[in-house]
C-alpha cells in the first residue's frame, strides 16, 4: 500500500494513526503542500481534489478522503475496531469525528488560509481566523464527550473520534489556541498519545518533517 | 423521530432525502438560522455545535452531523441501501460524499460567510468566496465520477453521493456558479430529482420555506 501524504497535514496524520492501529505497513510518499506538490498534473490525476491523503491499496485502487479511507480499513481489517458495534454508538463516534473533519479542519486548512491572504487579509488576521475555527469547534467537541466515559473520547479504547481529535489539537496549538480550556479532550489526547500507534504517526516523526 | 433542521440548510436537506428514501416519517422542527435560532440555550443543549440538523430518534437518542445520521439510518434500516456492499466501492461513494461535506459545504456555510463579513469583506466578495468554494469543489467532484456508470453518481441507484450532491448543486446555483460546466453531475442530479424522495425533500417544499 502507498499513502500519499504530508507530515503536517492532519488528514494524513489521521490515516497514519489508523494504519498503525491496524498494523498495516504502507509506503509513505510525501507531497510538500507549501511547495504546491499536490497540484502537479500527476498527482491531480490520482486525486482531482489536489488534497492529501490518497491511498493506493494493494489492488491498485485509489482511495481519497481520510474518513473514507479509515472506514475502508476498518471494514477490510476489523481488528481492533475503530467504531463501536451498536449503531447509535457508532453515530456518536462518527458525529464527533465529523464535527472535527467537516467543521474545524477544512475551515482552517492551507487552501482556505491562502484564499484569505489573497483577499488581502494581514497575517495576524489569518492566524486569528484559524484560531477561531479551532477554538469554536473544539469547544463544541469538549461538550460532545463531557458525559462520555474516558479515558478515550468514547470509553476504554481509541476510536475514529480520537483519530480525528489528536491531529486537530496539534493544529489548535500551532495557531495559539489555549487548549487548557478543554480538559476532557486533553484527557483523551493523553490516553491516545500513550499508544505507539498515535506516537509513531506524529508529524515530527515523519521522514518529510523539517 | 424528530428532525431539527432548516429548509435551506443543505445538511438538513441531505437527511430529509435519506429519511424519504428509507420511508421514515419524522416530525420536522424548523430553526431559523438567519434569526440565530440554532444558538438558543435549549438548542445548544441538544447540539453543542449550534448547527442543524439534529435527529432525535425513537429511543430519545440525540444524533448530530448529517453523514453520521445517514449512516445510522442505513445501518438500522438497510433497504434500500445508501452505500454499495463492496468495501472499495463504499470508499468511493464515501470519498465523493466527504469531498462535498468536508471540502465544499463548511467553507461556504452561513457561519463562515458571517465571519467574512465581520472581517469587513464587502457583500460581493463574500458571494465570490462562496462561489469559489462551490466551483472549485464541484469541479473535482465532476472528475471523481467521470468514469463511473450513470445515471446516478455511482451507477443505477441513488447513494450517499447523490444525497450530498443535489443540495450542494442548489447552493452552487444560489451563489451564481455556472453549473453547466459539470455535465456528469447534472446527469446524476436529473436522475435523483426524478425520484419523489429527492423532490419532496427540496427546500421550497418545506413548511418553513419562504
Amino acid at each position: 500500500m502507498k499513502l500519499h501524504g504530508y507530515f503536517r497535514s492532519s488528514a494524513s496524520y489521521r490515516v497514519r494513526i489508523a494504519l498503525n492501529l491496524k498494523g498495516v505497513r504502507a509506503e509513505h510518499l510525501p507531497h510538500h503542500l507549501r511547495k504546491g506538490e499536490q497540484r502537479t498534473p500527476a498527482y491531480l490525476a490520482l486525486n482531482p481534489q489536489g488534497l492529501v491523503p490518497t491511498l493506493e491499496n494493494d489492488q491498485g485502487e485509489i482511495l481519497i478522503q481520510s474518513l473514507a479511507i479509515i472506514e475502508w480499513l476498518d471494514e477490510t481489517r476489523p481488528e481492533p475496531p475503530l467504531l463501536p458495534k451498536d449503531p447509535s454508538h457508532r453515530a456518536k463516534v462518527r458525529g464527533f469525528a465529523l464535527a472535527v473533519a467537516c467543521d474545524i479542519h477544512p475551515v482552517q486548512n492551507l487552501k482556505v488560509l491562502a484564499r484569505l491572504r489573497q483577499l488581502g487579509l494581514p497575517e495576524e488576521k489569518v492566524t486569528e481566523w484559524a484560531a477561531w475555527a479551532n477554538r469554536d469547534g473544539l469547544s463544541a467537541c469538549e461538550k460532545l464527550i463531557a458525559a462520555e466515559p474516558g479515558p478515550f473520547c468514547f470509553g476504554a479504547a481509541a476510536t475514529l473520534a480520537d483519530i480525528c481529535l489528536v491531529p486537530q489539537l496539534a493544529n489548535a496549538r500551532r495557531f495559539g489556541v489555549d487548549v487548557s480550556a478543554f480538559p476532557r479532550l486533553l484527557q483523551s489526547e493523553a490516553a491516545a498519545k500513550a499508544l505507539p500507534a498515535f506516537a509513531d504517526a506524529a508529524p515530527e516523526r515523519q521522514s518529510d518533517a523539517g
